[in-house]
């Protein structure tokens, strides 16, 4: 394989020589039915990803061909999905795809079939699960458990909690749900003592993430909740499961009802289709929803390997973004999902897509000299609306949107008002949007002009349920590591999140030596030890 | 007053001759104890501004000084106060400082004085407020009511949610929470079908949130929760107050307990000092906190008149962003509250200030050539820290930083792991990243290189009570109209949410006239009426 910096290859300067064509690209003559009909890629899960308000014509999109096959993204990802080790500077495997199935070689380590060992533990906190919405595994009272609590931050909090927070309705509306969801993530101890003080600890089991087993925050909320427990006249053990590497401090420790493990191929902002999201959406929707949703992002991920860029929606969506990126020079864009379901999606894809490609270095660590992951934000449609979608509209810099919709909603409760559905509205807003951030709208009063040329894609199925969001999730996972391919990336580290922990553990310690770290702590009443 | 554009002021061109200073800003030799207790200003409610982390030195904050001077950014926010006509586009004036007490002189409109009827709805809500709680004002089977649902979207929702999170959990601590509150916003009618089926609905007072009378979600969603209601053989008309303009088709309907006014010199993201917040969080925490909440802000709102941009926390957070958004040229800008509390603030901030000054017109609808209102986004730490912190630290796009953190939680409840508390944990965690982000790190694997010079500010207090909350919206509320004052903006209308109005209308009656419109509608399975 041929690792290039992005600038280095014939397809930057050939993308540069059409930058002209995409910044008079016009959609108030180009966005028509016909092109609307045409723009679509199939996705897995019955979803389909639409570009057709992309400022891409013909040219742009044979020179994004050229770039995918210059720059080899499917030869790299069938890379990855054999087992090799493209987390470079940790000199890892990247193995998130295997949790959901095999599309590449066996992969052996150290001479463990690491494809059985997924499935392995799948099957085992699945037994688990099963055994616990039985009531068959209780509390310290005999109770059964209604409540799973996870403790985890970043990738064991955001992805787990944006997943089940997108099916809790759909699992309520299909007699799959069992047992009620909470999440403690954060240090602040406001965080952990709410949801100690808003459940019946005597029905609660806590599912303990962390991958070292060393992270500071969650170790301090284990300790804070078995606190709780104890005062509580309960077994800690009793009550909490890990889930963690089999080299951790957490491992086969007597100190929980059980353990199910992870490795280090499995990284944080990737491992919502491992154990870290498996154990908690098996406990509270039964493991059959949580195998939908790993067979519809298999299936997502199978899709990913086509070579022809306009049969590829991952492959397609990555380059048309690096194309915003890199050449229209567009810093951010907006993820606006059309479905209260996914309110904490975009906080998801935050962490998947700047923690992966916010990076300023290639992947042999030099420093590369074009601009890589942009800012991602976002809320769910409508709400946005009647948020910040105004310098969406009319603001100085243009933004990139990504739109998504559904058909149907989840809990098939819906009135009608003024001759249509909520449903039917909600969608109205969405179709609304997309024509108007394009084409824009004259005025001869300038305050009520709408310059348009906003581009938008849209991804759009019937019903967001387990294998749609599967295939949702592992869309954006592949998209997220194509651009990586393109920018020349690793995206699969995240050395910047170091030196704000070695800084943590000096204030600390009281011996920072940094007059700065001092001064500071005293404006936030932190005690010198 | 004056009102020329930014970029014909002196103050740009002397402005952009500092710029090489700016950008050769080094915190890694600046950044000492000494800077960190000098650059301070005071906030109200106990709060300060810390910017000893901003690159700014002498001739900059001279410069700016000067800036805020030409623009008369003081004199318009006196006028402003005065109930001058602000917001021109709409020929409003611009009174929500009015709302919390009067800092200007008195407001005469239609022989009406606005400040005494500010006033009076206050007075009325609280005590309806304490009616509720005391169980005075019951639902239809005899009930007191135990829960308080608002229906609103926009201002009506972001503000009031993320000021009543802010405020949970002191408010429990304090013995002041009686009603837990819920919100309904998107016109997803998963949205209202989850919240109805969560709460007893016999027990459960709503609060209808609409200016207009005429918001279409909102509406939507009013109906749908009266059916719910009705189902339930309850009265609606026993179960619902309004807050809504005088002039609306809410106001005095005998199909609501009560409402509550406001008008439309108080926009929707300015509105949580008003009925519009102030009735949901009275039923919730009682008027006394809602009443200390408004005194800070009050508080703010007066120390906003200085005219020493050093002594002037809003008008120098306002002018430090200026100087990053059109000369250091960030794009886009984050919020880090380290309290779990403020877990929603950033998404208030995202509106108000993309919704205010997202615009590329000037007050008079002439487009201005300069970039005015950034990208806002934000979640609390530590979360982010385990997110999108590494491209903050390591991305290729240089992103200003605003922290908030407190020396004390809320609850009063934290355990000590490894020599330390949680609470001091979370700041250590705080302390360390605003030097880390400031300084840097050098190393010779560039992997692990911190290129540093990422600059933020610090806002710190003792505690999150109701008078710091109040301080800090106030603070940002003020900080967003001293930029549109620079900018030379109407930072008080919002045009931009129009059109995907006019077009959702046109979709759900069918007669769009636009067959992008139609492909679309097909799409996500609109049927045509």
């Amino acid at each position: 394989m041929n690792y290039i910096d992005f600038d280095k290859t014939a397809s930057w300067t050939k993308l540069h020589s059409l930058l002209p064509a995409g910044k008079s690209f016009d959609f108030s003559v180009k966005l028509d039915s016909q092109r609307i009909r045409q723009c679509t890629a199939p996705m897995a899960g019955g979803l389909s990803y639409n570009w057709a308000a992309k400022a891409a014509d013909e040219p742009v999109l044979s020179a994004l061909q050229s770039l995918a096959d210059e720059q080899e993204l499917i030869v790299k990802y069938q890379a990855l999905l054999d087992g090799n080790i493209m987390n470079t500077g940790e000199k890892r495997r990247v193995l998130h795809h295997l949790l959901r199935g095999q599309s590449g070689g066996t992969v052996i380590h150290e001479g463990k079939n690491l494809g059985e060992f997924y499935r392995q533990e799948l099957n085992r906190f699945s037994a688990f699960a099963e055994l616990v919405r039985a009531g068959k595994i209780i509390g310290t009272t005999g109770k059964s458990f209604k409540n799973a609590v996870q403790i985890g931050i970043g990738g064991s909090d955001l992805g787990p909690r944006a997943m089940y927070l997108a099916l809790d309705n759909w699992a309520i509306r299909n007699g799959k749900k069992k047992l009620n969801a909470f999440f403690i993530s954060n240090v602040d101890p406001d965080d952990a003592s709410a949801v100690a003080a808003s459940v019946d600890l005597s029905e609660t089991v806590f599912v303990l993430v962390s991958k070292s087993g060393t992270t500071q925050e969650t170790l301090a909320n284990e300790l804070f909740v078995k606190d709780k427990l104890t005062k509580a006249g309960l077994e800690p053990g009793k009550h909490m499961v890990a889930v963690t590497s089999e080299t951790s401090p957490l491992a086969r420790n007597p100190a929980y009802l059980d353990s199910f493990y992870i490795d280090d191929f499995i990284g944080g902002r990737y491992s919502s289709t491992s154990a870290v999201g498996g154990v908690i959406l098996s406990l509270a929707f039964g493991p059959e929803v949580f195998s939908n949703f790993l067979a519809g992002a298999h299936e997502a991920d199978k899709l990913s390997l086509e070579k022809d860029i306009l049969k590829n929606a991952a492959v397609l969506d990555a380059l048309l973004g690096v194309w915003e990126r890199n050449f229209l020079a567009y810093p951010s864009t907006a993820v606006l999902p059309y479905s209260q379901a996914l309110s904490r999606f975009p906080a998801h894809l935050q962490q998947l897509d700047m923690e992966s490609n916010g990076k300023r270095v290639n992947r042999f660590g030099a420093e590369i000299s074009y601009a890589a992951g942009p800012v991602v934000f976002g809320e769910p449609g409508t709400n946005g609306q009647h948020s910040f979608y105004q310098l969406l509209h009319q603001g100085t810099d243009i933004i990139p949107l990504q739109f998504v919709g559904f058909t149907e909603n989840q809990r098939n409760d819906d009135v009608e008002v003024d001759g249509s559905v909520s449903q039917t509205k909600l969608n109205a807003n969405l179709v609304a949007q997309i024509a108007a951030f394009a084409k824009g709208k004259d005025d001869g009063d300038k305050n009520k002009y709408f310059p348009g040329g906003r581009p938008s894609s849209l991804i759009h199925g019937k019903q967001l349920d387990p294998a749609a969001l599967g295939s949702l999730l592992a869309h954006f996972e592949n998209k997220v590591m194509f651009q990586g391919f393109v920018w020349n990336l690793n995206s699969f580290d995240q050395e910047g999140v170091q030196l704000g922990k070695i800084l943590t553990k000096k204030v600390l310690a009281g011996n920072s030596g940094d007059s700065a770290l001092d001064a500071y702590s005293t404006l936030l009443g932190i005690c010198r030890a």
